[in-house]
């Protein structure tokens, strides 16, 4: 029913984006969900609010009938569902990731509300892919998925019990998205070409190459420098000029012998 | 566990209004539900947004295992959760109350946004009780029930699947709500240090010194170079210690000796 996560298959979708409808463009990423009958209800709460794209990431039970249940007439949101075994794969092709979560955070990517989160996906999502990534069940969202994202979304929540159910958490966020996308007719400024998740990844691994070279970073006490890197350039969402830009410095930076 | 709809002791507490926080006067009625788990995933809902008090009318299993599991730790709204038997009893005491519906009708009672209504209810609930009325979760609401209220709140959803699960509409509902009592003036914006406008220039003169060094950047044909690095800084409005960081970096660079 659901289609594998081929590397070549998501490079050909990458460019095929929807103008008229900006939700079609903006996919829904469960990670390592742990009950169906929560993919079940996400895909329901999605399909209620114009979403289609779901990808699972290492899901527990998929396809299963708890599933089916759950989404009552949305089971077409599950058989078009993408499963891929890690992050990195349900991002391919993707300019912007979100982070959806009721839990705020130290030291992450930007942090934003859900509202202005998604008035921001829909902007994107006019020209490009957009993720929104939610957390496993039990422990939310890793450190790790979030530096994979380059913004942090939080709905709004009780401090005292925050613990949304992941569906309910998916409806809110599809929900803004609806009032987004409604919203929006004023049309998107200009649009940039964003830097794809990919070419994000490559830069960070090339600085921090270079930095380990340098002696400036060390990989064994890492302390925060990564993070707080990724945090500054995702707060920027880079364009792929950009990217080439700052890669071509960081190159230039490590063929240079210094005159001493 | 759960009270019955005494009314005499719905009386008294009718003008208990707590003016601090109008959440706690604003009460979500279910109208004959069904399924357990629902009335449980709607308690859970509720309390993530910091709303507790539940009224039900003629559920058909209450209490009930299923109601608690789905529930998670939001069992205290089950347990202090008031049964009734006609939406009348549950609508005591109220001064507001809300249709809440993903459909649109053609009715006498007023129509708005969820979010328009949330405003509304939030306002009233400074100084009354109100209550946010949802339908059975096969039929909707009863044009008799949708009567009982004075106005009727619709969540926008997709036309040709307009079907939200029940306690994902509760969930929709409580999020405008809280929102709305918060002002939606508290935005995350947690106070970044941001660097100073000497201290960017100061990085910005740093770096094209570091890269004319290296024969990145050529001064007498500087093309568009630093306006583009000085924009990607600037929409990621970069800190303080980010500063400190960036020229660490290119310090770095300046100084090491490749090896080759």
């Amino acid at each position: 029913m659901s289609e594998s996560c081929d590397p070549l298959e998501s490079s050909i979708t990458i460019f095929q984006v929807n103008a008229a409808d900006p939700l079609k463009n903006i996919r829904v990423v469960l990670c390592a969900p742990v009950h169906p009958g929560n993919i079940g209800a996400a895909a329901r709460a999605m399909k209620t609010m114009g979403l289609a794209r779901l990808y699972l990431v290492a899901p527990r039970r998929f396809p299963d009938p708890e599933a089916e249940w759950r989404a009552s007439r949305a089971t077409d949101v599950l058989a078009h569902a993408t499963v891929c075994s890690a992050l990195d794969e349900a991002l391919q092709g993707v300019g912007l990731a979100i982070a959806c979560t009721a839990r705020s955070r130290e030291l992450a990517v930007p942090e934003m509300t859900a509202r202005e989160a998604a008035a921001e996906a829909v902007g994107v999502a006019r020209a490009q892919q957009v993720a929104c990534v939610f957390g496993n069940e039990t422990f939310g969202l890793t450190t790790a998925e979030v530096n994979c994202c380059q913004r942090l979304a939080t709905i709004p929540a009780n401090s005292r019990y925050s613990s949304l159910n992941l569906a309910a958490a998916v409806q809110v966020i599809a929900y803004e998205l609806r009032l987004a996308a409604r919203g929006d007719a004023a049309g998107p400024a200009k649009q940039r070409q964003l830097a794809s998740f990919e070419e994000l990844e490559g830069f960070y691994a090339h600085l921090e190459r270079a930095m380990i070279e340098v002696g400036f970073f060390d990989p064994r006490h890492p302390k925060k420098l990564m993070p707080r890197l990724r945090r500054l350039f995702a707060r920027a969402r880079v364009e792929r000029e950009e990217i080439n830009i700052l890669r071509g410095i960081v190159t230039s930076f490590q063929r240079h012998k210094p005159k001493r």
